[in-house]
């Protein structure tokens, strides 16, 4: 027996998400169903509400930074109780037989991998996201948040903080590591709690000078303007891991000029025209170019841990459902600091 | 008291290279002077000497693919003694402070490192290269050359062997490792005796099949035509590392397209135009794209011994040095197995 959720929903690329109701699957054996609590409003909402990536099919419903509570349980589920804190991410589902699902990196499963949202499941059926008062996920495609982080400053870390988290962690940064963030907006500010968290020194690239203030007190030890050409010389050859969260075009070769031997400067912000960068600014210094999405759900859970441990949870500005799209528009002109938060009680 | 030497030497970037003598200085405390047995043709010695890269001090002697025998040693030196057989490869001296330094990776000297040819050394004087019957060079800067491996056949290991042993020993190349060379040239070719040395599953992709019997007899496992666009199908998502050793300008989102999941393609062959990819082709499956510039004194020691553990050595045409012209011509047309060494005793 299905359930039915409200929602706000998106019907065409133009039209503002309206509230709705969408049905919920009843719960598989190897399922549960989460009464959500809170979601978060990612950047790639908004550009799949707005039909930005052509890939939308209306009607559909945003949403993969969602916490809440597990509700029901299938009758397998062993991973999961009634009453759990959870949360949900990117993605719900995987084939799990691929190299990359065994290696526990199911963000890069190579059959493709079920989005949260405006993806098709195995029932055939579109995925509807976390703007709604319920989901219904496989078991192992669910988080559990640990005590000690609310729900509303858990929900971002399900995208804007794994996608942090991952480069991090992959790139080694900890004690003794130089780490530059380039943009102080949803993933940025996590970058620099999380890496500062880790032990790295922590430097902020952004365009002025106005979220300094902020950036010190999550754990920035540095923050310069790339609005001034002096930054670019004063940092030559400084850093070793640079991960740029913004998805506007950058000067490639400018960044690559601030990293020291052997470092990497991280795309997770993707821009949607080619990059480019001369061969010489990569071999000069055997610099790495890289790119990285998302995490695995073991890394995921990683990442919930330590930032439980650390204390750490997204910036977070808590709406009403009724004010999406209105903070659409706010996103967009980065007015945010740092993470737009639904709460799903107001659906 | 100097020492003359004879030499080929370039006079313009449109004159032929002609004979010519050129003054070694007497060697100081710490350096030894080397009688030149044999030199390689790298591709950057016609670059220079034809004026490619605007920036040659005529009139040059290029050449840093040197092997040869020490016959003089300065009151200090520890290193070396007269009989040695030692190699120079691309630089003869660096500031040895910097932290690139410090760490072994004098290529990399942020001071910039003295190259054999071409640039000013600690004296002011120009630096000449290998295309002459002897040289002098600070001890620390001169490779030992195990017993095992001629000296022609060794001459190419110091630029070409180390180019393409730094980043297969940086990047892991060995048991489980699928490993590509594109393009089957000086560089190329060592790349594939190496990275079978050390026990990767090697392919060579190059523009045609017409060098595949020579890659296989070399070590290579697999031989694929780039010319062919089934290959790219074929070799989706299949290797840990590629490394380019083409300076023509290649499709970057084509060969990313062939990494696994946290591949890397590193070039070594670097185009002078700008290289272009979309930011997805790294982030889709964390792929990396590097550089790679020649490698350090030790490393470079490190490769002369494993090549002389493995029996390795460069495939090589002897010539006598008034064939250099014509040799000039045939290496930019591809017209060489694998690598021309001039016969020193021929200057």
């Amino acid at each position: 027996m299905s359930t039915l959720a409200r929602a706000y929903v998106a019907h065409s690329p133009t039209e503002p998400l309206r509230p709705g109701t969408i049905e919920r699957r009843e719960p598989g054996d190897f399922e549960v169903r989460i009464a959500i609590r809170f979601t978060g409003i990612c950047h790639s909402d908004i550009h799949t509400a707005r039909g930005d990536w052509a890939s939308a099919r209306y009607p559909v419903v945003v949403g993969h930074e969602i916490a809440g509570v597990v509700e029901a349980v299938g009758a397998k589920v062993t991973r999961h109780v009634v009453g759990d804190r959870v949360g949900v991410g990117c993605f719900v589902d995987s084939c799990r037989e691929c190299a990359n699902c065994l290696a526990g990196e199911e963000q890069y499963c190579l059959a493709g991998s079920v989005s949260t949202y405006n993806s098709v499941g195995r029932d055939g059926l579109p995925t509807a996201g976390g703007y709604s008062t319920s989901i219904v996920v496989d078991e192992n495609y669910v988080l559990k948040i640990p005590e000690g982080i609310s729900l509303e400053a858990a929900a971002p870390l399900l995208c804007a903080g794994i996608t942090m988290y991952s480069p991090l962690r992959n790139w080694d940064a900890g004690p003794g590591k130089r780490v530059a963030i380039i943009g102080m907006g949803g993933l940025g500010h996590m970058g620099v709690k999380i890496a500062a968290a880790m032990g790295a020194e922590v430097t902020v690239l952004s365009q002025s000078l106005k979220k300094e203030e902020d950036a010190r007190r999550l754990g920035a030890g540095h923050y310069y303007a790339t609005s001034d050409p002096a930054t670019f010389d004063a940092l030559n050859g400084h850093f070793d891991l640079i991960i740029n969260t913004v998805s506007a075009n950058i000067d490639v070769d400018q960044y690559l000029s601030l990293l020291a031997l052997g470092g990497t400067l991280v795309l997770v912000g993707l821009p949607t025209e080619p990059l480019s960068q001369r061969a010489w600014s990569l071999a000069s210094f055997r610099r790495n170019l890289a790119g990285s999405k998302m995490g695995g759900i073991r890394q995921t859970q990683e990442m919930l841990d330590f930032c439980a441990a650390k204390g750490l949870g997204a910036e977070v500005e808590v709406i009403p459902a009724h004010e999406i799209n209105e903070a659409f528009g706010r996103v967009v002109a980065s007015d945010v600091r740092y993470r737009f938060v639904i709460d799903a009680g107001t659906f």
